[in-house]
């Protein structure tokens, strides 16, 4: 069976804690299940969830990965922080792509950087 | 309308990055979306999805946080790694809690600190 995957891609460029980081990629994580294809979607599940966290240094860059997956046909999301904490409201701060087809994401997000 | 939310509680003494981090949290956040009370899940989504990392510093202190949530018949999860990169396999790494309503939530883990 294809792996099928789920990447997010977050702002490296806002300062923000560990904690708040991870609540914006799981933002991203259920806004993308939701938006997945369901029939991909449990095959992602059967599979372990595979999940996989990138960074940008803009907002810019990640809106352009954004319309890049879009024109691919591929489920996307944003996560728009109410920036109660530590950001302004409203901030962008990550996009998910997936789950869908690894070897169909990969080609938009293959030069991106893990997140360390 | 009560205020529901997720809480994901996670092992702050393995010692992991930012990305790999953020990944159990959304495993959890997942997980524990699946496993919740399906009218609360949806309240929950309409409120905005509300998710609160908190850490602890072993296995141990997880683990019994966990048993008083079931104790109080909360739905929870646990997030196991399979290890390939970071850490040993089949680390427990984090637990969620909800979503359910915060009030009772709070009742097991209002003491704890919130992941920074």
């Amino acid at each position: 069976m294809k792996e099928v995957k789920q990447v997010i891609v977050v702002r490296d460029d806002l300062k923000i804690s560990r904690g708040k980081l991870a609540v914006q990629v799981a933002h991203a994580s259920i806004i993308g299940y939701e938006n997945a294809d369901r029939e991909i979607a449990e095959v992602w599940k059967k599979q372990g969830q595979k999940k996989i966290v990138l960074r940008v240094e803009s907002l810019d860059e990640l809106m352009k990965i954004k319309e890049k997956a879009e024109k691919m046909g591929l489920p996307t999301g944003v996560v728009v922080d109410s920036g109660l904490t530590e950001i302004p409201p409203n901030t962008v701060t990550a996009i998910v792509i997936g789950p869908d087809y690894a070897e169909k994401i990969d080609k938009i997000t293959g030069s991106l950087q893990l997140l360390k």
